[in-house]
């Protein structure tokens, strides 16, 4: 067994359990499959079950097409493509009305006993599949299984943000397991394994290249690139995945085709219609675009004096024909901002552009707005942008990635943050307008949503640099599949079956996850005011780096006080951008949670919280915490030495004296910082520099 | 006319002056020249004759050997060349006695007059001749000549900061002239022209390559590239100057050949012998090494727990036997300083280091010493090391690349500043021990000193990005070959060659130069302080960029006060690194010249300057009257339009329009850092943010 990370989730650990394996052995031992000589998902899940059963129980599973020999086996097959399937499917199962969801049954029949794994389609087989495997893989009795699951949400994407340099924009885990120079990495052996990670977590569509698309890129929707991207659409269909494609706005002008980009041009117009028709013929089933355009220096329709709905649906109608879809970024805002003037917020831009064209959008166009309304900062509010647009599709995007969480170097389990902005309940149609239930199409009725995340993934032998950050990934694709998942059990989940079958290992790695974001939060940006990162790297502390900087992102802090205000009353107004309830409880100090106090209220360091805590005293006290959390981990980190393979324990060691060093420096600098510009002592008279 | 700048100071624009441009023909119509044949500086000479006389006056001069034809000639030849010259030189005439001394003469015999231009060597007549051509350049009457000079300083260097990849370390004019994707440029004709600069302004030794030694030029010291060095060191000889190479002190374990760089071992010191031998067989008056050793993460002899003069010495050693040099830096201090550590002084590295191994250098190991104990800063003190070793060599280095003083898209004439360094009095053999006759060898009997410079050429058209940037370049020759020329004579004097024969504009640019310095100083960084830039590109302000960092460079500002303590007293002691008057004088907050005040004592910032302000005032002060400065140039210059050719003009506008929007940057956010910190409001109520 490798012990590099390499493998993952689907590591399929000797179970050692004997009474378990034989149970599994004996089910196992027979696989009835009519569809696996078929190349499609069922063909896949057939594969995975070869892989994975030798190394669970050491014994590898006949394949038979009709009938089984054994008095137990397994049958698996999309609805009616067998009899053992079809006596498995009693009633009404609502799973099974969805093109995803799939029913995990156990049969007792007169002669024989069987597992039946069933959906109507194949990609739900597959998943059907995994979920058995994953079972196995817990320890979990399969003996008499019942289990119809669908997902929640019916895009559960993931964004890459490669570029075909090789390089990942934001990427911590080595470069790009798709491109090296320029060149499509058509028969890198990572790419199957990669889907079938990605299949197995549920993932259903995947975008393969950055939102900024630069020259090199702009040639993948050209002949010169297109057949080997559909190369790579292939190797995905195989696990129920569609490919999908950044694309340059500009591209017409880019590649020196149509002298303009404008989307109410009729010759851009026939020239994309054109494109769509290409890209179909080699991958018919082709997801569709991702775009950010107007953004951040990226082309797009303001050129032309056009609007968001002109630009988007230009590319929609492209698409229309095949049913592709038009994902466009929801991510613009002036980033040439004058520091002085503190009128302008760039927090409200995503509502302030988009939300006067709710309605203007074609039905294959979904707009994709980030989870807060700056860029992923380690704390938010949640967009208010999110449920806003009742007649205009739109996903959710989270960033699975680590810019601003501790690139992969510190220990930060997302689920739990994402968790909290999934519950958030905007209101806009009354209590329980979650944005889970948004995102699921519940409030609005959407022709199109769903969930997507920039990617954590690189060439790294472990995928994700970090061992511990793989569980991102993982509790993602658990996440979008059932978010009624809590983080212990996704955790809990994650690691029983990626780490050593040890209590001691499990309680302590599921003790770092569900601990680390609030750990990370501690000791970097205090109360919700974000930033204060070394500029472009995003990592490590410089509290002014963009203090004095055209991006937006300030805080504002002088020797009395901290913070911006975006009150209605005296500050920037963005508070109104939610419903009354909630603007009316940001708008307010007593009510304003202390966690967002920065975020919206510029006050004094004397300002006392919720908590009962000073500003300036709860700048010291959780600075000085979140180290000493880290000094904890390491010490119950090492009483492990000897329970974890030492691949990864030593890995992990090293990360996590990483994670204190850089703790500290953030702890000394943040709190010498204020107690410079304050003048106000630590009450417990710790070191401040 | 090209007037893109790429004839720089030899434009050699057309004489206006009918009477003077005759006067130039009948002295120039003939040269005798024996010595023009052979390739060498009086060759380098002609040939520039050649070049300059039919821009000059329209006439190229008839080249004789033995006798002129005509009533008045030009005699040119080193010393005993022919009779001419012979008779030229009656009684001794001191500058005569150095190799590159010069006379420049005017004899009336009783059948003709000639002009002879002679001196002791080849180069001393070239330098003769660049004198001549700049008093035509300048409309100097030549009639009755008797001028004899000689260079303050023996060693007038240039160093480059060129990497073989085209780049160039701080760089801000282009690619490297030298290199490109780690070729050399052997054919380029820029070479020829660029030596031709140099002599003009009388530099004899040029290094080619940065001092960060990298491992593609680790291999110019071998038989792969030393072929085509040698070539570039043949055109350089044939304008007298000398090439020198940094090289990597490891070079010995990079390039594989022995597997240490430890200078003790008896195999390193054979390698650099044998070393030595072959460069000096293809370049028999090969200058020397450069070297940065034991800094910022090069390598050096402490890497075998020997010290500077071990290592020094081993290659001096090496050298030794064919008269090459070691320049050995100084710039050695901890660039992986702890922030919290206030005892620990970058400013003390320098001195500390160095000064115990003084008498231990070999006769051919020259110090090269940074102008201040940091790091070439807009103002910081003079290096109390400079002197402070009687008995090793010492050369002063300056930087005329504008690193830290506006990247040459500010102006920022540096003459001013240099001068005030070499006129500094340490006052180590008592009064007149100034910087300016210790690095002439005056005030302690070096065997070599001198002065160098990072220079601020690259491949822009004008070799140094902003046109009035040159004339840092030329100043700086200028005042190596003589000291007591003014800042205001060189920058008349390079105005009125390089620009047209306008009062209007030469008065202009003259003050442009001579305030340049000060205006740069007033909105960047105060009363000495230094850094407060953008890390890594040392642009643009960044208050409190270095202010965690591990670089040493801190400015310790808190709500009360600023700057940093170097007293005795109380702080890191480097005041006593001066002799006592000065050690005295900066020790005490009443005799510390505001310049400097917060080099070396943290104050309030209300403490009072000797200028009756507070510290605080004066920063609001001189950064609101610096932006109000470049508002006034660019008024003035406007009214230039039609007086200076157009594509000078256009280019001149344009930077100093960037110079002004970026001065506001500068004034704003170093106002508003200090504003916000210290609470303390601007007098005069002008806006702050």
């Amino acid at each position: 067994m490798k012990n590099n990370g390499y493998d993952a989730w689907l590591r399929y650990d000797k179970v050692k359990d004997d009474g378990l394996a034989s149970q599994y052995r004996e089910w196992t031992a027979e696989i009835v499959a009519s569809e696996a000589a078929v190349e499609g998902p069922v063909a896949s899940a057939i594969k995975e079950l070869q892989l994975a059963l030798p190394r669970l129980i050491g014994q590898t599973p006949k394949l038979v097409e009709e009938k089984a020999a054994s008095k137990r086996f397994l049958a698996i097959g999309t609805l009616n493509s067998f009899s053992y399937v079809e006596e498995a499917v009693q009633g009404p199962i609502a799973a099974l009305n969805d093109d995803e969801g799939y029913l995990l049954k156990t049969i007792t029949a007169a002669d024989c006993s069987y597992l039946v794994v069933t959906g109507k389609t194949e990609r739900a087989v597959l998943y059907g599949v995994f979920h058995l495997l994953r079972l196995m893989a817990q320890g979990e009795s399969i003996q008499s299984l019942q289990l119809a699951e669908q997902p929640k949400y019916r895009l559960r994407m993931i964004n890459h943000w490669d570029n075909m340099d090789g390089s990942i924009e934001r990427g911590y885990a080595g470069r790009s397991i798709f491109y090296r120079n320029n060149e499509l990495l058509v028969d890198s052996p990572r790419i199957v394994d990669y889907a079938r990670l990605m299949a197995s977590i549920g993932i259903n569509g995947i975008a393969i290249n950055n939102v900024n698309v630069h020259r090199a890129e702009t040639f993948l929707i050209t002949d010169k690139l297109l057949p080997q991207v559909a190369q790579f659409a292939a190797i995905f269909r195989s696990y129920g995945i569609k490919l999908f494609l950044s694309v340059n706005y500009a591209a017409t002008i880019e590649l020196g085709e149509v002298d303009t980009a404008d989307p109410l041009d009729p010759r851009v117009q026939e020239w994309w219609k054109q494109k769509a028709e290409q890209i179909y013929s080699v991958i018919p089933d082709f997801g569709g675009f991702v775009v950010k355009a107007d953004s951040e220096n990226r082309p797009g329709p303001f050129t032309y004096n056009r609007d968001h709905a002109d630009g988007a649906n230009m590319l929609g109608e492209a698409l229309k024909p095949y049913g592709g879809l038009v994902l466009w970024r929801c991510f613009v805002y002036d980033c040439h901002q004058d520091w002085r003037d503190r009128s302008t917020d760039r927090a409200r831009a995503a509502y302030d552009h988009f939300k006067p064209l709710d309605g203007r959008f074609l039905d294959n166009v979904i707009l994709q707005i980030k989870n807060g309304p700056m860029d992923f900062q380690v704390r938010e509010p949640v967009s208010p942008l999110f449920g806003a647009m009742p007649n205009t599709n739109a996903v959710m995007e989270f960033q699975i990635t680590q810019e601003y969480t501790g690139q992969q170097r510190h220990v930060c389990f997302l689920i739990p943050q994402w968790k909290e902005v999934l519950e958030f309940d905007t209101k806009v149609k009354g209590d329980g307008s979650t944005v889970k239930e948004i995102a699921a199409g519940s409030i609005h009725p959407y022709a199109h949503s769903g969930i997507t995340a920039v990617t954590n993934v690189g060439d790294d032998d472990n995928w994700t640099g970090h061992h511990l950050a793989q569980a991102n990934l993982y509790g993602y694709g658990r996440l979008l599949w059932n978010p009624e998942l809590s983080s212990e059990q996704i955790a809990e989940e994650w690691v029983r079956i990626t780490f050593p079958d040890s209590d001691a290992v499990q309680q302590l790695l599921v003790k770092f996850l569900l601990e680390s974001w609030s750990i990370y939060e501690s000791y970097t940006s205090p109360l919700g005011v974000g930033w204060m990162v070394t500029p472009h790297y995003h990592y490590g502390p410089d509290i002014d780096g963009y203090e004095y900087s055209k991006w937006g992102t300030y805080h504002f802090a002088d020797h009395k006080g901290i913070g911006v205000n975006r009150t209605v009353a005296s500050g920037t107004g963005y508070t109104s951008q939610y419903e009354p309830e909630h603007a009316a409880r940001y708008e307010s100090l007593e009510t304003c949670p202390d966690e967002l106090l920065l975020f919206f209220h510029h006050v004094p360091y004397t300002h006392v919280l919720h908590s009962g805590k000073t500003v300036i005293q709860h700048i010291y006290d959780t600075h000085f915490a979140g180290v000493e959390r880290v000094e904890y981990w390491i010490e119950r980190w090492k009483e492990l030495a000897g329970e974890v393979d030492e691949q990864r324990f030593a890995h992990i060691s090293g990360r996590l004296q990483e994670q204190l060093e850089n703790s500290k420096e953030w702890r000394d600098i943040v709190n010498t910082y204020f107690f410079r510009k304050s003048g106000i002592a630590d009450e417990k008279g710790r070191t401040i520099y």
